[in-house]
């Protein structure tokens, strides 16, 4: 199969590393060649997700393992600091590289305040373009180091930027409340996570210390041509996938609900994988749990000329691995759509 | 018993009608001598409720039923529009009153736009005692009629007041984003709380429209001083009780992280119901589930000076029905605390 | 496109109808060409389920509609009782008929009893054909009438019938104890899909008089070529979609893990939807949610020499609209996996 | 307080411990005043359960504290193994002992295959008395060792030991199918109990192997006079409290709906914490959350003469800390209610 884009997953024991596997298996023209994991390198796939049937028997080699002629384009899913110490030797090796963490998405100087490393590889950072195909498509194509959002960024983005854009909310004050699902807290077991502390639980988390922030604001930053603030404030509930942003903003001037709608709708014709409700219609992240796709709903306080906009994704889908592919088809010059679902598996 | 206080409950179908038996049946002071319901009358409360043992063989009786001479006390747990055309009969029957619906909380012309209905009985809403017992406590003590608050401004009263009061938030540009389990919405089955809708979901719903907004800037102006103004938005969650608000409110002046919590701490000193957390610790609604507590944390987002105050409490507790009963309890001269857990039900 | 075959949904406003409708959006060779509803007939698909984007202008037909030179197969999702009334006249304008209810499974005289109904077109009964492809494909091929397994007797069934056929198992005595997500009690609101009543509930219901009991008899009785005896106890769980049971049955002879396990996994080894466990290893019908398969595990109490057999599956796919469609693709001569994931959406 | 039964909680950072602290801030005559833990000495309470307010700043003591003249009986909330021991030398210091673990349950031979320890204290064993008090209340009240039952084995022996007894059931071929959530799988946290992986989820566990089976057994013997034979098999459901157990028995004569009632009301009556449901209704483990209470319902299969006696209890209450705080107030003296919640906090 010449045709076939060869895959590298990397951290294929975590969950988005899972994902990336299951909507990879009906992707039409990728083909993946090589699993990797950290702790678990050395069992097989079916092991660590024994739904992952068609993989049951690759064995999860080492997350240093050499991709040279094995692979076209890498997928990292790994810990926030692993990615930058892996991505320049596959880069060098002649692969293109996704990275899902957070690993090349903030200037470097960032990169000690919010994830609390110096940035191994500073290099790249100039050279990374940030994977929000629907804001940055055009970039996307050519890249070789392409930074994949955070979930809570690329619903904040989506939601945000074309109010933004046409100058029809102000750049500051702007107030992004997040309810995430526990998947993106990861794989690993903790009290956090443990059922008994989640069924029922809302929890805020990480108050005015989370590393989506800079990354959310440089991507308004670039809608608004202007510096943004966003107080960001995520927390965790009762779901397993799902990502729900809530954001208000404050009116730049007198505007409708119908202009803030029309505005949406248009910064979105035609996109395949973002869905605006009708005007005052609000988004519900479990209609899009499975699919690569951004519901997104606007409201309008008229008493405070509040601006309310809200939007979900899966955030292991449009939020992370089918995003990555999104970014892989373009990337490659294939069907920007393929092998992404569109629909939800709902209820 | 003639040193118990004789308790009618009116609407004893619905959860917080359940709620309010299910306490009182732990009651030192308080016995329930009537129970009435709406399309249920005739029913006894173990047909609707098999929990309730106690109360398993009570018939239900309508909700016009006359209580005078057989009650000290009616408990109004019914829907909007319907305390305010009974409960002017009870008291002139000579019972204390406590609402446990809207209809006592707004001025008159508040009813029309928020809850659709010209108020019925409007020379009572200004002997109505708004009975949040934290901080208008001294005023239930004497009323007749008592409007107990709703869930949302009980929660986000008790987080704002005191910063609002000693003037380390500026009063507008307020924004509550509030997170609630289903009971909130009520016992009729409804598409909306179907279980395959909701596991896994999280929905705004009345964006800028939900009645207890004006509720929450009546409380707030008094706290103030001077027009606040809020924009409130709630969301329901895959929980079944518990209530979570997000407050976000920008300082008046530089504040710390310390000063912030110092003035919560402060002012709930000895209070039985409130639970200020050190100082960046934030509160899950799940730890009070079915205890009559409210629990409030502070974080500061330095980098917008934005306080972000949250606060937790079970919905049909410390939002409904036990805080109702701290009400009776004041009116009637009990403890405060008599018959009210304090203890949630965790994990 | 000549080569795809038309497709009638009926009762796509229910969740087994959405279901359908989700699945055959990615179907290679059929198109869904007429949408019917009960109730909300003159609606559009989008108005009752968002998600499913493709159909949203879609006008939903009364369920009497005329099908004749629109569709070469109907799907019916819909209340007992009604497929009965609609199939004669879909067969005799020549489409082929899958009916996804209960009303073409049992012999005639069982319909009083079990479903409450004296079956209106008796004359079909012997026509139809038990649609578990896994067991009675061939018989699939050429039916013009296919009775669609329940979702509790298709995991029953492909968990015991080897077993039986194998004479493994004792044919009386079987217990069945079954778990239910909610999703199979059906998107109407009730009181019992209610959030509040689920979340944290185990309930079992309709002990020894549901439906689905004489239908897994009459399988188990083609499997072990005697009559069977089947106590089947179904429970509701705080789950959206999921079916998982339990089988019990005593050794008919001497056997070991190894050889029960051994019957089972040659009994499926080259199905495509069933995934037999190592010996020993229980199924989770979380791991096929949303995909076309049962999984199915086997233990042995060596103490009481009972079998213990579980299988799960996803009661809307493999357990009603997936195997719909392998039942259609097996009828039409495509590819008996056309269109139908196998990897469940995990976590 | 010279009234005050002094009591010490050995392992209050594990659920059941807490639990034993929730339920003893409310009890009249007792008083803690002693907590222990493991890896957690030397912490804070509150520091591991925020929730437990009146408790926040007591000190965990190591497991190996001595307790003479601190206490007189030391509920033990310990793992499997380690009960046994620490007990008897709290039996040599003169405290009475409640082992809320398996530690004294079985026989000495017993413990190497299912608990997979050889027993250290086999002395011990002769003289536990079995604390199921609605069964054997009259050897507990002169127990200075009692062995609380584990939460299946408590539900499973209420179900079925008054239609043993009455010989209305054969004492072979019985089958327990058991539902758990998960606070029975403990606090530590792991894969299995990850909310991603429960929500949603139904797994049967340690099929044939599990540790409560010889103790349903032992149970059921007593009341049957004879040896019975049980399949159990648990599952771990999605929810934190509660476990229903459905358990299927075959008549050993014709008996009607309403004898197998009978003998369970009749066995029951005037018992505070058993709760027979109507003939034919099932009992819902939610809504004795909470609370100390057993809900029974009784089914019959008159096609197969199979009994189904399903029986729900709060694992953490009925079947834990509720009962032996109900042991412990046989052995004191006490009124067997005292401190203990009936009504469970439902929905």
């Amino acid at each position: 199969m010449p045709d076939q884009v060869r895959i590298a997953v990397f951290g294929a024991s975590g969950y988005t590393g899972a994902e990336l596997l299951r909507l990879l298996a009906g992707h039409p023209s990728g083909t993946v060649t090589a699993v990797t994991a950290g702790e678990r390198a050395g069992q097989r796939v079916g092991d660590v997700y024994p739904h992952l049937v068609p993989y049951a028997d690759r064995e999860l080699e080492p997350i240093d393992a050499g991709m040279s002629g094995r692979a076209d384009v890498a997928f990292l899913a790994l810990p926030h600091g692993t990615s930058s110490t892996i991505a320049p030797s596959l880069l060098d090796a002649g692969l293109r590289v996704v990275d899902l963490g957070g690993d090349f998405r903030l200037p470097a100087d960032a990169y000690p305040r919010w994830y609390g490393f110096e940035h191994p590889a500073p290099e790249w950072l100039g050279k990374a373009v940030y994977g929000l195909p629907e804001l940055f498509g055009a970039e996307v194509v050519s890249a070789d180091l392409v930074a994949n959002p955070g979930c809570y960024p690329t619903a904040a983005a989506l939601a945000l930027s074309p109010l933004l854009r046409d100058e029809m909310l102000r750049p500051d004050g702007i107030v992004i409340d997040a309810k995430s699902g526990v998947s993106g807290a990861g794989a690993k077991p903790t009290t956090t996570v443990h059922y008994a502390h989640t069924e029922g639980s809302v929890r805020p988390y990480r108050v005015g210390s989370h590393q989506h922030t800079p990354e959310i604001e440089l991507v308004l930053d670039r809608a608004s041509g202007t510096a943004t603030s966003v107080t960001f404030v995520p927390h965790l509930v009762p779901a397993v996938r799902g990502v729900l942003v809530t954001c208000y903003g404050r009116l730049a001037d007198a505007a409708t609900l119908e202009q803030l709608h029309g505005a949406l709708a248009s910064a979105y014709r035609g996109a395949p994988f973002v869905r605006v409700l009708p005007a005052g219609e609000m988004p519900d992240a479990k209609r899009v749990s499975g699919a690569n796709v951004c519901e997104i709903g606007v409201g309008l306080d008229t008493r405070t000329n509040t601006a309310v906009v809200a939007a979900g994704v899966d955030n292991l889908v449009k939020g992370a691995a089918g995003q990555a592919i999104q970014n892989m088809n373009l990337m490659f010059g294939l069907d920007e759509t393929a092998g992404l679902p569109t629909i939800g598996v709902y209820p």
